[in-house]
């Protein structure tokens, strides 16, 4: 059961209603209202009841994460296309998968996932782990032949069988749902805390530079904030206003047949109608994380735009109607390098061979 | 200047005049002769003076190793072939390089190539950095277009030129020399000290079992220590009887039209000739390392065998004309497992955007 919200201003949306009203009152400095908007990022993420988390999970959900015999040409993991030692993505309009086929859309980052309440642009995963399911088989990305492809490959790897076998007592066989539960598990964990605008949430106003400030205040007053809000500035999280399944999503280009669009193809790709078959969800997109965007190169759903700068300015204009000024859009973009966050040590595992 | 010292019994090698008269002498038990020829892994790999190892030099290594824009697609970093997380290898045959093509040759593990004198199968490269320095530009590998390339898409990557500039302090500019100094400096620290059999050697006699002590002695009884002695078990290392640059060498197969040599085509590539192109380099091969052998399969320069056991018993044959018992084969494995050192832990770098 997939519900959804639309945040854009031809919409209805419960959270603008609840939002709104605080944020477009800011004149010049940042308001109280926009403290309410905005969260620092939790320190645990939401864990499902059905996959709690374990440090031995973890650590096999890491080894999976890194392991390449988990894609049917046996070079390509988890990491290949969201690569850990960057924004969690790979830098590609398009990923090429273990069929040396690309997607249509950009690999979006999996750093601070675990808050996100739909996965997919198109938002039509309702929890990680159904993703991760969903990953393994997609003839784009992994492209294994069955469920049953992905438990016999990881069985042969006798190393495997042992750690299954404590992670998942009582039900110890090396099977799907057990692979995806592990490798969900260590992608929780990959969460990226303390940015300089968390800790400028938390009160040290110094932590964030004048100019970030100023671009702060501009994404609330340009609207950018209408949608960009809460923890991961891409709506609501599970266990707050929404629910893992609930998707936020967005018109874009809200306004259409701006010189942008064509320049980038913005409007080519029906984006979650695909899914529903729902007129109203014609070029609906799940709203992105904002969270590391200076790490996340080329942008938007179809990789087309390599600037941050350039972003801002097409944002602006295709869902706002707004031409920003340079200084506008340089200060924007010094707010968003505010929400680079630390990201944590990880050792790379060893794989059994 | 590459000179070479060929292993073969159809040659003639002083190492074999030091070593061999101690090791055909062992009876039923190890001899003091064994273990003059078979070392501990040194802690410390031999430095050259050119490229001094320091922290930062280290650390700069680890991300460019980790760095698919290293290589042509910008899809191949070093550990994709040389997985650090596995045996330094990728298990493959073959590795499929930048442009799609894959060399002939197995690659090697990178564990504790630092006590090599020559790298690659033929030896051709006289050091670790000339063997990065053909790495990046090889078209079966990185497939770069020139050194120029290779810094150029290194320097338009601005995060690294603070780097540089600290660690080549004097020569900051960002250029091939130093990308390859700081490779290779990183790869000089992947080592895997402390196996069950150094362990051993250091006199700790129960560290191996008793299985392994029997194939030890049946790994030098059979003459398998003839050329798989020393700290690598691939002959001398530099600063000890060899210096780096002096190859040491052995014909295979040693013994033609074997079975074996027909089943997996041993005999096709004339190895070293192709590099020398001396009538008696035709098949010579760098003896490989056997540290961790138990995790790099599959095995020879050409990965046509993919167990252990088997190429106990193709070695057995091709080389030294001996019939092993299926005993006598999982004796010598079970010595083999014990090569198997501490795997460092290592933690993912940050790549720069």
């Amino acid at each position: 059961m997939v519900s959804s919200v639309n945040c854009s201003s031809r919409s209805s949306s419960f959270l603008l209603c609840l939002f709104l009203p605080l944020l477009v009152s800011v004149p010049l400095s940042v308001s109280a209202g926009a403290f309410q908007a905005f969260q620092p990022l939790p320190v645990v993420p939401p864990i499902p009841e059905n996959n709690v988390l374990s440090k031995e999970k973890v650590e096999l959900g890491k080894q999976l994460f890194f392991d390449r015999r988990l894609s049917l040409n046996g070079k390509l993991s988890c990491n290949s296309c969201h690569d850990l030692m960057q924004g969690g993505d790979d830098g590609f309009s398009a990923s090429e998968g273990a069929k040396g086929v690309s997607g249509q859309r950009n690999t979006p980052t999996l750093w601070n996932v675990a808050y996100q309440t739909v996965l997919f642009w198109d938002g039509r995963a309702v929890s990680l782990e159904s993703a991760i399911e969903e990953h393994l088989l997609h003839p784009e990305v992994m492209a294994m032949a069955s469920k049953l492809d992905v438990s016999q490959r990881i069985k042969s790897i006798h190393g495997y069988e042992h750690q299954f076998n404590s992670v998942f007592p009582g039900d110890s066989e090396i099977n799907y749902k057990n692979i995806t539960k592990a490798l969900a598990t260590f992608i929780r964990t990959l969460t990226t805390p303390d940015s300089s605008f968390d800790q400028f949430l938390l009160g040290n106003k110094l932590s964030i530079s004048a100019q970030a400030q100023r671009g702060f205040t501009q994404f609330i007053e340009t609207g950018c904030a209408s949608c960009h809000f809460w923890v991961n500035l891409s709506g609501p999280v599970p266990g707050l206003a929404f629910q893992m399944g609930e998707g936020f999503y967005e018109l874009f280009p809200n306004y259409p047949g701006t010189d942008y669009e064509k320049k980038y193809q913005l409007a080519e790709d029906l984006g979650r109608y695909l899914v529903t078959h729902e007129i109203t969800d014609r070029r609906m997109w799940r709203v992105p994380v904002l969270r590391n965007i200076s790490h996340t190169a080329p942008y938007f759903h179809n990789g087309s735009v390599s600037s941050l700068e350039e972003a801002i300015r097409v944002m602006a204009v295709t869902q706002l109607k707004e031409n920003l000024t340079e200084q506008q859009v340089s200060d924007i973009k010094a707010f968003l390098e505010t929400l680079s966050g630390k990201f944590p040590v990880i050792t790379l595992p060893r794989l059994p061979e």
